[in-house]
C-alpha cells in the first residue's frame, strides 16, 4: 500500500494519445496500475430529446473486462444488465465532461465517450474522467483540422482524482485499491483548470466526517489536480492553441 | 417558485408514523408537495454474501408512482429495467442508513427500505432518507418490543436535505422542483445528529461552484437539518429512550 | 374474518377524489383495509395501432408496493418483468373502462389508468375498477372544463366486487383476504349502472360450482355494487351533470 | 362464417392421442381449423414453494407458431417476454386441469401442459383445456402402467368451449376466428363432465350483456360439451377404466 | 442406433407440403423420427438496413417445442432469451435460403421462414434447410401465381445432410440423435443441386479428423444430398416448371 | 487491401504474455491491425452439470470495445442482449480450446476465456483462438508452477486463420476487414499442430464454392498455422518444456 507514496503524492500517470486507430479520439491512461482506454467518437446526430434544439451532446459509458480485477467479473451483457455502479459512473463522467463544452458551439453532433478499463487498481472513474477529456480534445480537434469547427469548444481543462481517510485518521491523495477498500471515507472531486468544482462526492463508509477533514481533503485533491493539468497540456499540445480556453 | 420562503428556509414538513399497516416501520413524510411514503420491513435472513457473518444488512430500492410527476412516466417494471438514476437514489439511500446502525448488533436480519414517491415536487432523494430513518427506527422498534432486543442499535439521527445556487448566484435551502430545474449547482447533504457528513455530493449543473460557494451551502444545509433533527424526535417519541444514542 | 359482517354487507368504503396534485384524475379508494391510488392521465395521442383512427384510447396499469401486503414482494422493476397475475389484472381494467366510454368521442387521447395499491386486503382489482371510473370521470372533466368536449362521453357508471363460496357453502359478499384464500370458489363481477354484465369471472379454486350457487353470488353482487354506484354518484358530484348517461 | 353451422353447432372435433413420441401424453386436437398439440411431461419434483407437501403440481404452458395465424406474428422468445394474452391463457390452463385432479394422490411430481396452436381459427384456449385433459389422462396413465399409481386419480372430466353474442343478439355455441371478432359477447365455459362449473370467463367488448343472454349462453355451453365428454372418453378409452372418476 | 441402416443410407424421408392453411408455404418434413414444421410467409418489406435497396431479403427462425426431446426443455420465451444454439443455427439456415434466391428479382419483399421442431431425432438443422427450401418454393410460387413474379427466381435447389466419424472410425451418413451424441466429428453440409457448397460445419467433438476423413465425409454426404434433391423435386413438382434453375 | 501482401502472405503478427497483471494468462495478440487481449482465468469449479465429474471445464466469451470497429457499436451490456455473430464465437473458441486440453487432468476447475477486441480489421475470432491458446498455456503454467498439477495437460498446440476466395476468384489466406467484406467465401480453420482439423467453417455469402477451391483453401490455411505454431512456441517458450504435448 502506498508504495513509499507520501500523503500527498500522486501515482505514476501517463497519458498515451492515438492508442487505437478507429475512434476520433483514443487515450490510455494509466495512473498506477490502473489502466483505462478511453475513446470519444463523433456522431453526426443528437438523441431524440434534443432534436432541432441546434445544441450537441455528450454521454458516457463505462465498463470493465472481466478481468481488469484481482478476480473475474460477470460481463454486463451476460447478466443482461448494467449495475448500479456502472450506472452511476457513466453518468458521472458525462455530466462531468458537459460542464466544460459549450453544447452549442459544437452543433448537432453527439459525443460518445466510452471509457474502458483493462486494468483496474483503484481509481477507475476519476482516471476515466482524466482520460476522456484527452481524448474528447482529440475527437473535436477532427471537427477543427476538417473546417467543420473553427476552435475546439472547450472552456477549461478538467481532471479528477480521488482523496480519502485513512482509518488513522491521515487525509490521502489519489486512493490505490488496497487503500479504497479500507478508507473510512472517499471523495472524488472533479475541478476545472481554474480550481473550480464540478463534482463532489463524499461518501463515509460506515463512517462520517467532518468539516475539518473535508477542508484538508479538499486541499490535497487541488494539489494532485494541478499537476494533472499539466500532463494534460503536454497531452494535447498539438490542439492546445486551438481550444477556446487556451 | 419560492412561495415566499426566504433563502434559508424549509418548506412544511410532516412525519406521519403508522401510515400502513403491514409494515414494521411505515412513514409518510411530506416536505412541501413532496410526498414520499417510506417502508421499513425486516426480514429474518441476510443476501448470501453476508450468511454466516452474525451481522445484518441495511438495502434500499426506491420508485416514483407513475403520475407523481407533472408528466407521466413509464412505470420501470413496464420497461423492464431499473433506470441509472434510480439506482443511484437507492444506492444512496442504503448507504446513508447504514452509517448509523450498528449493523453487528441487529443480528443475520435485513432492513428493507421502500421509499415510494407518491407526489413529487424536487428533493424526493432526501425526503426520502429523513423519512426512512423514522421508518427504520419502528421497525428496529418492533424487535425490541419483543424482546428481540435490548435497545435499538442506532448511534445517531441522519437527515438529509438539498442546497443549491440559483442562477442569479444566491445559495439556498431546500430546492423544490421549479428552483431544482434552473439552478447552476444541486447538492445533497446526508448528516448526522452529531452535525458529521455522511454524503455529500454536489453537482454543477453545466455549471462548477467555488470554495466560498461551498461553505455557504454546506452552512445552510447544516442550519435546515437541525430542525429537521428536532421532528425526527418528534415522530419517533415513543422509541426515543429505546434509542443507543438517545 | 367477516368482522361481524353479514354475508351480504359490504365493507367501508370510502372514496377521496384529488388525492395527488399532477394527475388529471387522481382517487384514494378504500374499500375495507385496501387502499388503491387510481390516477387518470391524459395523453395528447393514441397508440401506434390506432393513429388516424379519430378514435381514443383506455389502457391501464396496475402495481402493489411491496410492503402493500403482509410478506414483502419483490418489485417487479427489479425482476425485470411483469407477472402474469398483474398482467391479467390491468388488461381487465383497461377493458372494463373502455366498455362505458364513447371512444369516438374522446380523439385520438390515451387515458392512461394507473392503479397502485398500497395497502392490501382482498379485492385489490374490483376496487381498482371502482375507483378508476371516478379518477377517470375527474380526467374527461379537465377535457370539459378546458371546453375541448362538451361533456364527458361515458355512457354509464361502471364498479366491480367480489363474490364467492365459503368452504362452508355459503355464498357471500366482497372478500377480505382472510376469507378470498379459503374460498371454494371467487368471483369478480363488473356491472354497469344499468344492471348489465361487462366482465364475470368465476373461478373455482381446486374446486368447482353449480348454476345455482351461480344465481346466488351474481345476485350479492347486484346488490353490493347498486350501493357503490352510489357512492360513485356523491365522490363525481360536481362532474355528474356533464356525463352523457346521467 | 359459421359455414352453415347453426347456432347451437359444434365444428368438426378431432382428437389424435399419440400425436409424438417423446412426450408421456401427447395429443393433436382438432376443433375446425383449430388445431393444438397439446403434451403432457411428468417431471419427478415438484416447484420450490411445494416441496416437503407430499402433493404434486400442475402448470401449462402456451404458444402458438408464429404463423399459425393470418398475419405472422413476432415469437415470444425474440421479443424476450410472453404478453399478457398469453399468460392468462397459460395460468387458465393449469388452473383448470388442477380442479380435477387429487394432487394429494400423484405426489410429489409436477405434470407440464404444453399446449401449441400450430393453426389457429378461434377457440384456441378452449381447444387447448380439452386436449390437454386427454393428454393429461394418458401421462398420468404411464404411472399407472408402471405400477407407479394404481389408478389415475382424477375426479372428473374435463372440457371447455366458448359460446358468444352476435351484433345481431343471436347466442353461438363455438366461435371460429371470424365471429370471435365481429361477436358483442365472448365468454369461454370450463365445466366437469357432472356439468359443474370450474371456470367461467365472460366479456363484453365494447358491450354489455345481460342475465338473460348469460342463461342462454351457458344452456348452450353445457349442450356442445356434452358432447365434447363422449369424443374424451372415446380418445381415452384404454385408460377409461383406470380413471377415479370412471 | 442405425436400425439396420448401413453407413451410406439415409433415415426415411417425407416431405408434406400444404401442411397449415395459413402460410403462403407450408411444410411438415420428417427424416426418421425428426419432424420439422417449416413455415414460409412473405411480408411486403424489408428490414430497415434494406429500405430502398430494391432487393428483397430472407430470414430465419428456428425453435424445438419443449417437449420435441426426450426430456423437456424450457421454453425460450419464459427464459426471455434465445440461446447461442438456436441463434447459430437460425443464422445458418437465412444464410444458406439465400445463397440460391436471386434476391434482386423478389423485390422489396421479406421471406420469413419459421422452423418449429416438434419432434427431435438428430439432424434438426438439415431438416429444417431441406424442408425450408420447399417452403420457399411455394411461397414464392403464390407471387408467380398472383402474376408479381414472372418465375420463381431461385437459383438452384438447396439441401443440407449431416454426415460424422463415429468412435470405431467409421464415416456415415445422416446421423440419428444417438449416433449424433457419441460421434467424434460431426459435419452439416449445405450443397446445391449442381453438387457446389453453400456452407460447411465441420466440428471434432473434443476430437480431431484428417483430410481423409474429410474426403469421406464430403463423399457421403453428396451421395445422400443426390436422393434428397430428387424429393425435393417430386414435392414441388407443380411448379418445377416455374423455377428459374428448373 | 492485400497492402502488397501476396495471396498467401500472413499480416504482421505479434503475441504479447503477460499483458495485463491480474489474470493468471494475459496475451495481447495483433494480426495486423486487428488487436484482442485473450485473458484466462482459472476459477476453483465448474459449472453445475459438471459438479463431482472430476472434470475440468473450458468456457469463452468474446466482445468488442464500441469503437474497436470503423463505426461505434451499441454495447452489448446497454443492448441488454449478447448477439447471435457473439454467441456463435464463443461457443467457437470455447469448443476449440477444449480439444486440445485434457479435462480430466486439470481437475473440477474453470477456465475462463475472455477475448476482447480492441481494435478490429479483420479475422478477429481466428486471432482470439490463437492467443487464446497462449493465455491459457500461461494460466495452466500457474498450476504447474504453484505445484497442483505436474505437468501442463494440453495435447497439442491449436491455432485458427481465415481463408477465402475474392471475387475474382483467387483463393487467399488471412483475409482483413476489406478482402472479407467483399469474398464470396470465407472459411475459417482451427487445427492442432499434428495438422488435423478441429473446426472447419465455410460459408459461401450469397454464393458457392467447389471441391477444388475448398482443396486450395485448406493448403493456404495449413502453410498460415505452421508459421502461426511457431510464433506460439516462442510466446510460451519458459512452459513449452512443461506441456503434455512438447
Amino acid at each position: 500500500m502506498r508504495n513509499n507514496r507520501v500523503h500527498n503524492q500522486l501515482r505514476d500517470i501517463e497519458i498515451i494519445p492515438n492508442f487505437t486507430k478507429h475512434a476520433e479520439g483514443s487515450v490510455l491512461i494509466s495512473v498506477g496500475d490502473t489502466k483505462v482506454i478511453c475513446n470519444a467518437s463523433i456522431e453526426e446526430r443528437v438523441p431524440p430529446f434534443m432534436r432541432g434544439s441546434g445544441k450537441g451532446w455528450i454521454t458516457a459509458e463505462y465498463a470493465m473486462l472481466p478481468r481488469a480485477t484481482e478476480t473475474r467479473n460477470i460481463r454486463e451483457s451476460s447478466k443482461g444488465k448494467v449495475s448500479g455502479r456502472t450506472m452511476e459512473i457513466q453518468r458521472l463522467i458525462g455530466r462531468a465532461l458537459r460542464a466544460v463544452v459549450n453544447l452549442d458551439a459544437i452543433g448537432e453532433r453527439t459525443i460518445w465517450i466510452d471509457c474502458d478499463v483493462i486494468q483496474a487498481d483503484g481509481g477507475t472513474r476519476t482516471a476515466s474522467i482524466t482520460g476522456a477529456f484527452v481524448a474528447m480534445v482529440y475527437a473535436l480537434g477532427t471537427l477543427v483540422d476538417k473546417g467543420t469547427l473553427k476552435s475546439i469548444p472547450i472552456t477549461d481543462y478538467l481532471a479528477a482524482i480521488s482523496v480519502g481517510v485513512l482509518p488513522d485518521g491521515m487525509e490521502i491523495l489519489d486512493l490505490e485499491y488496497a487503500e479504497d477498500s479500507i478508507a473510512h471515507v472517499d471523495m472524488n472531486v472533479v475541478m476545472t483548470g481554474k480550481g473550480e468544482f464540478v463534482e463532489l462526492q463524499g461518501t463515509g463508509e460506515e463512517a462520517t466526517f467532518t468539516s475539518a477533514q473535508l477542508t484538508k481533503m479538499l486541499d490535497l485533491a487541488n494539489e494532485g489536480l494541478q499537476q494533472i493539468f499539466e500532463m494534460q497540456k503536454q497531452a494535447i499540445h498539438d490542439y492546445k492553441e486551438k481550444l477556446d480556453c487556451k
